[in-house]
């Protein structure tokens, strides 16, 4: 699509969402879940044309990798969980029309704070379709106007996903249009739209290092940032050893491409043998890589040398960095000079070193002798996430239907004028 | 200042600011006030320095216009305004540590969301050298690192004040480095403020449209907007003529130099010869111009045609544009359309058109039979302000201490794996 027409295009699927956003924000909240689980039925009766679609987007992804194409793969129980996933986010409480605060002032003046939807959202995600229906659903519950834009892979995937949403809210007597993706996988259509001041109130990209660092760099939209999750599990000279090796274990290896998986480990110097050498043992024995620095490599042949690289990577593999500390506070200054923000761990059974790292760790989420694995949104009870914001302004920790919201403050007199 | 010596200058603030603020946010509550309170009790023991330095200003400041140099000019008077302003921020409750919510899942995990700073703050404003007084005790009030960059015509005042919070903080053993200014009021520094991404957490901007429109534009940082408030007051058929009368004179005029002043009205077709003509009538009477659209304009020989520039003005002065609208569908869509999302009134003694109003108008406050000169932090109760935020993200509405703030999530396990 040549670039003067995709603009017009953006600019009037801007315009859409924005009439969308306003008929919604005066629903109820009945209406919204009644959307919602009406997007979950249309999904089931649009099985046979979503496969077709996948079909064709695997046709066409024959270079990418197994994994790669696992993700794309969509079959019919996928799609049935898809379907229940919309069914669950159909379920939650209403995010919206609460009053947060009431309070009267002096002169007589009545003031609330209530919820609000913010109005209009663009999320930019990579390959796995069902993010389409999953990021749909949630900003339609929270009385939200969304503007998706998958990855390029699943084009016609989303797509089909996509009309299926849209009929849903048809059907539900709400606007189609709460729930639009950009016309054409061509990057541009990002670049325009990052630049949608007057549509967008804010964009949330949801995918790789790159996809991240570009939105970053290029939005004049503010960003909900969803940045990596190079997390951390210490394990403190008091810390239990068999809870510390279950912790650890799962920490690392119950799913390895998460992004609550933990990438690196913290010792302290005094309990290299009573700790240390049992739990990177049992990790090299589950097939786990261990790169370490020179005190803990001596502990095992197994151990390959870190380098300093190692201290601020997220493998998503089975590897994990290890380093001796001389404690808590050595622990949560390495842990704020190269941890991502998102959910740091600390193991042991002492509770000023759990308190002090609580206060001292600068992360979205902190755990006390739990696996960093729990973050996420439905661990939280919040339902399905859009992601885990590492930014700290608006959301911190997992994003779901409740803070895709707004506040609006409502304010009753009775001819009150101010005084001076 | 050459500009490599100025950027490695911002550099080493940035790391001081980001040390400060590591060690503010492990204070309690009583610290942070105690440090309030001295920055008040070393403003008052510096006035004579700090009129001073102002004299200065002054001095350079010859061709300013006399508005201009009034909210320049300091006087003892004034500096006892602000200290006694330091003295309110101290006493406010603590923003910080409150648990926010609190829940156990099935599995025995125990979560808390608790209130932490956001970090370290980068301001930026114009002349008035109280702010930065208000600004650096708002930000440590909060356990937040600010650096400062005020207007160029009140360097010296700024400056004066600013080391005397900085003594206030060391006489309360917290660290200086909490409240730092740019080294130079050269432009530069601000354009390297807004790329430090890696130190500053948040830029707030106060002051006009072309200091905010130059933040929004070039920030690399997330911008807290705090725009224009071009302000309506929409006078339904069914208000009450005497409260009506009396809340639109005040909502224009009381100050109309402040961003809750009203500066437009719109008034039902209705009512033209019941309320329109009294009302506009009062305004001129005042002192106000008016300028309205045609059939408001045929009702006093003294209004001016309206041009559709005049629905998007922030006048900032006796000055106050007039429409008609068919009622009250169309007095949102007007807001909507050409408001800048602030603070709007609806004068009716009918319920169900205020909530109308109040569902429909996306502005941040929305007021019932009251003045839009509320539209204030302190009006509000919470204390000083730093702005009114305008956009939907993090902070909606007035802008004071406890919403320098973010939250993390702290979760108490017993060795608690995540299944499947």
């Amino acid at each position: 699509m040549d670039q003067p027409n995709l603009a017009l295009q953006m600019t009037a699927l801007g315009a859409r969402a924005k009439a969308a956003s306003a008929l919604l924000a005066q629903t109820s909240g009945d209406q919204r879940a009644a959307a919602v689980t009406a997007m979950a039925a249309a999904v089931r009766a649009a099985v046979a044309a979503i496969l077709a679609a996948n079909e064709q987007d695997m046709a066409r992804a024959v270079a990418l990798s197994a994994s790669m194409r696992d993700r794309l793969q969509l079959t019919p129980a996928r799609l049935e969980g898809v379907a229940a996933g919309l069914d669950a986010i159909a379920a939650l409480p209403d995010p919206l029309g609460a009053v947060l605060e009431d309070w009267h002032q002096p002169n007589g003046l009545h003031f609330q704070k209530i919820r609000v939807p913010l109005g209009v959202i663009g999320i930019i995600y990579e390959s796995r379709p069902n993010v389409t229906a999953d990021a749909g659903a949630l900003c339609v519950k929270s009385g939200n106007a969304v503007i998706l834009r998958g990855g390029s892979d699943s084009f016609a995937s989303s797509g089909a996903i996509l009309k299926a949403l849209r009929a849903g809210l048809v059907a539900a007597g709400l606007p189609e249009d709460a729930v639009q993706a950009v016309p054409t996988p061509d990057r541009a259509a990002v670049g325009l739209l990052l630049t949608m001041t007057d549509t967008l109130d804010v964009v949330i990209p949801r995918g790789g290092k790159s996809l991240i660092a570009r939105v970053a760099a290029e939005s004049r939209v503010p960003v909900l940032k969803h940045l990596d999750g190079n997390c951390h599990t210490y394990i403190h000279s008091a810390a239990d050893l068999e809870k510390a090796r279950r912790v650890v274990l799962n920490a690392k290896l119950r799913r390895t491409g998460v992004c609550g998986a933990t990438e690196s480990l913290l010792f302290d110097a005094s309990s290299l043998h009573s700790h240390a050498a049992l739990i990177l043992q049992d990790l090299l024995d589950a097939g786990c890589a261990v790169r370490a620095d020179a005190a803990l490599a001596s502990l095992d042949a197994r151990i390959e040398p870190a380098t300093d690289s190692d201290w601020g990577t997220e493998y998503l593999d089975a590897i994990v960095s290890a380093k001796v500390v001389s404690g808590v506070a050595e622990a949560i200054e390495h842990i704020n000079r190269y941890g991502s923000h998102h959910t740091e761990a600390i193991l042991t059974e002492n509770a000023d070193a759990a308190n002090a790292f609580f206060a001292g760790v600068d992360s979205a989420i902190v755990l006390h002798n739990a696996s960093t694995q729990f973050a996420d949104g439905g661990e939280f009870g919040f339902g399905a996430e859009i992601g885990i914001s590492t930014g700290k302004l608006h959301a911190r920790g997992p994003v779901g239907a409740q803070h895709l919201t707004s506040i609006k403050y409502i304010v009753r007199g009775n001819g009150t004028i101010r005084a001076g």
